[in-house]
């Protein structure tokens, strides 16, 4: 325990001021958030402590740390995390505080290594972060309790979870049994990165949330609307009438999809629990548009190496969104994950990473142009998407409005995390 | 009134610190403010609440926007506002922020629209602002309540106007009844836009209008100082000896304009009240030196075409000085205006028009940098002195010192302005 | 008095939040510093206003101001100072702050002038402070209590110092007395500047200071390795294993240092008393590895005019540490000193000044770049260090760690501050 300290031996928290208390009390369901929770730096803080800092948090894939030594860097806010791959082929994940003087140890994005070895001063640290060496310490030194700080890490089916908190949310692996049968087919843990692409957005993490929670504003995409159904997200009770046609492309694709998931003994149902619950997530097996076998303009696969043991190219795209920070699509040929990092109040970092069957070669296999491009555009498209909004809600003239039903997953998102602040203050009211 | 929500609707305000709230108080007339006034953010978001969504504002002029479906937008701290002339030429001034989820509708500085389309999701407003449409929409959904909210405006002898504040100043009309006679006979109706510049100052936006309020400086001024007489602003009883040819001088060219103004009709009188009015202004028609027609080195006129129906050239300067944050120079021959908008505690917005007759052609009745020369050095000589006034108020080693005599119209500004603090101080103690 | 008001007639201080004044009155003793004295921008605040606002600061050489009209500004946090030298030699510090609307005065670094004028309206003060002239003024204006405000400097041995307190401590006259003997032989009011390089760290103040304070970090120092002892900073009874023949050279080179001042009439003694006054040093002659002379790869003497009247270059190294900010190191052949200025919570300038005698010719009796080689590259080498203290200490999983014995004078100066800051706390409990 020595090296996990409760917060109470961290800095002093700021006392929450009493009119953003009243705002998170008082959060109206259907509407969007008061402007506040986009605009303010002590709401940034509140959601670095109460929603980044408690929760399980998609960090990164296998792929991208395959050899022993491999390792990632992950600022969350204000944290560095280091994820290792040590000799024995485990993950561990570590605070990027030397114990010494505070120096951060690594100061690359990525990289391999041996031990972990402060450059200040030569502290030297065990890939699963124990104290190996301090130079110049008198005789009864205890390294001991010198270990780095340690981050709760889990992998699941190729990809990497962390959880900042002392205590994780225990419900962590009810997620884990329930997506693992959906996501092993496509056999991430034998992929490798073919890309990844950090891009800024000028706004709140949480509108770049909400953005990626709806299709109401796909006609923005066109890239995208090749291959997504623009009736995605929609209660098909509340279906527009320019829709019902590609509504009716979408209940073929649906039954053609239904029959090759039964075929290949692939699970597609819908699982959706995203208010609730402290690791809340969003999984089910869609068709593509199009030929539907991958993003694309034709909705053709877009490398002829599929994951894992596929034979069969038009499998659509199982998707995942999880609570609070990501989401992906799984195809058969190529996954794409997502990732979101808060910066400030109002910039967002949006990682993209595209993985590949580890024997898929670039230029013979995939182009890799290609296999970006609907993903690479979209981002840009949702940026400025998210720039006006952050630019509009800080208006003091701006009032929530009114979701419309396509926007559900919106609202889903925002009543999460209204309840985890909300929880945040029942559980300490003076200070968070 | 669904549409203009009372201030307790909307995010809720920062309670005002006692040590600022006795500056406010003690304020001591006849010297400079105290440094926080200049330097606190604040203050910076205090002046926002109390002085420019509380007052009329000269925000653009009507020659921006000459054809229906033109528009400006304006940023007034975290305010946006959109200009917008409609079908039957009346001027619109609404928030540009999408009644939906917030987004900033408008996205340029100017520029020409049919209806007002959210980019976002494509909620569609017509000019006035109410909500023509908008998409996937349940059956019983009510658009009248959710029209783009208004901002009022007015336009006066082809100036626009604005006021953030649900109940503006009532004594507006009082100054648009008085200037509208100074100012009609120079048809700024019948004006476009020669050329408009926007200047970044590295300081507070008090300093910059308390700049604009003297002339004990322009011997920093070599362009203006030749068609200003440097006598400007001092009281006669008060001044220097070496300022007494030029005052003869002055007196001269006063008596020649004032037999110019009877001839064809021009109010000429000074009226100043800077201090006491919600709406305060000064306004008079004075002598330009040298040839004394307009802002050149030897002071003819700088367009062939006059304004108006101007015939004579010799009419000098009519000048208006507005609080908090605009100035006016009206000539026979072309016309200036200045707005000052606040972007933060130590950076501030100075934006300059220049007005010439409709029909007047550029290279041919006036020559594009001659006619800019003056202002245009003129507000960058400025830029750093008020740069300079910015670093030295900084120091903890500053304080107020005194006003001479000629800087009587920086005190009236000082005192307007500590007013208008006291008065919201006054109307919620607690809270502003 | 008028002149140099009392705090109160200031702006009002901010209240130190409870959490913060915790924060000091329980710092511990043999560990770095808690987290929020490196990132926080109230203790930033803090730290001007209790250290650098109260203290004794080296400030420059009088070798930067040589001839009557000479003058350096300098920023300290808000504060901006002139040292300016007078017809009678004398070295004035003046707050740079006109007393009429506050415009900062100097605008450069350095340069030569008559009086002080204001470049705004023209304000004309002597090199004393004086108010001489005001343009436009009353019949009964009185410029007596309008001088610039004045801020205590000290010359000693060539090195100048001020304090902005209006009570500046007293012991500075031990120092002075102290320090001068082992100073004057070096003759630095006979000495010119060969250079001076600003460099801007990205960490805090005291990550600089305390970076200052050891050697344990010298692994990462090749070029200054070769002239300074490893065992620099080290308890002999501590020294590890690897250290011992450093040791034992070491020991051989005092014993000759000795010897030849011993001979030379020059002090060597160690005096350090870092921790309990408020003006807190340490001095002493020790020592260079190598030939012993300068800061050279071999060792041997960069500039072959020697500082003073000095024949005997191997006099190895006069070096000099002073609360809050400074260090010096002061050989046969020339001089560096060294101030930190704290310009953000995370970010500070280290001003280094290489002084040559002032008959000493570049490219004759010293190479430039030679001369600058060593501390040139170590100043960047101890940027790179703090920048990655900075970064680790800002995450939540920093710990404050323990201190090898090799780093009490690290201990010493984090003692020396959290006292400082305890004593303001003690002073005016509510308010800092």
């Amino acid at each position: 325990m020595t090296t996990t300290p409760s917060r109470t031996r961290r800095a002093p928290r700021k006392p929450l001021s009493p009119e953003l208390a009243g705002l998170i009390v008082d959060r109206v369901a259907g509407r969007s958030l008061q402007a506040p929770f986009y605009t303010s730096p002590e709401v940034f803080d509140l959601d670095i402590v109460e929603v980044f800092a408690k929760h399980w948090l998609f960090a990164a894939t296998d792929a991208e740390i395959p050899e022993p030594g491999d390792y990632v860097t992950l600022e969350i806010g204000p944290y560095s995390v280091i994820l290792v791959r040590d000799d024995d082929e485990r993950v561990s994940a570590l605070h990027n505080v030397c114990r010494h003087r505070g120096a951060r140890i690594l100061n690359d994005a990525c990289g391999s290594v041996g031990n972990l070895v402060c450059g200040y001063h030569h502290w030297t640290y065990s890939t699963d972060g124990s104290l190996l060496h301090a130079d110049s310490q008198p005789a009864d030194f205890d390294r001991s309790p010198l270990g780095l700080r340690k981050v709760a890490v889990r992998s699941v089916a190729g990809l990497l979870f962390i959880c900042l908190a002392d205590e994780p949310p225990a419900d962590f692996d009810d997620m884990a049994t329930r997506i693992t049968p959906y996501l092993e087919p496509h056999a991430l843990t034998r992929t490798k990165v073919a890309a990844q692409e950090d891009l800024i957005e000028a706004g709140n993490w949480k509108l770049v949330m909400e953005n990626n929670r709806e299709c109401y504003h796909c006609d923005g995409h066109p890239e995208l609307s090749c291959s997504l159904f623009p009736t995605y997200g929609y209660d098909p009770a509340q279906l527009p009438a320019r829709l019902l046609p590609a509504h009716e492309r979408y209940l073929r694709a649906e039954a053609d999809l239904h029959r090759a998931c039964a075929e290949h003994g692939l699970p597609f149902e819908e699982f959706e629990d995203l208010v609730q619950p402290l690791t809340a997530y969003r999984i089910q097996r869609e068709p593509l548009d199009g030929a539907g076998e991958s993003f694309t303009p034709d909705g053709s696969a877009v490398s002829r190496r599929l994951l894992g043991d596929f034979t069969e190219p038009k499998l659509g795209r199982l998707s995942m969104h999880l609570q609070p920070n990501a989401w992906f699509h799984v195809l058969s040929d190529h996954a794409v994950t997502f990732s979101v990092i808060p910066l400030a109040a109002d910039r967002t970092l949006v990682r993209t990473t595209w993985l590949v069957h580890e024997d898929a070669v670039e230029g013979q296999d995939y182009d890799l142009e290609e296999l970006k491009r609907v993903w690479h555009q979209t981002n840009k498209q949702d940026g400025t998407f998210v720039e006006r909004a952050q630019l509009g809600v800080s208006s003091p003239a701006y009032e929530p409005g009114p979701y419309a039903p396509n926007e559900y997953q919106v609202e889903a998102f925002c009543s999460w995390y209204a309840n985890r602040l909300r929880a945040g203050i029942a559980a300490d009211p003076g200070v968070i």
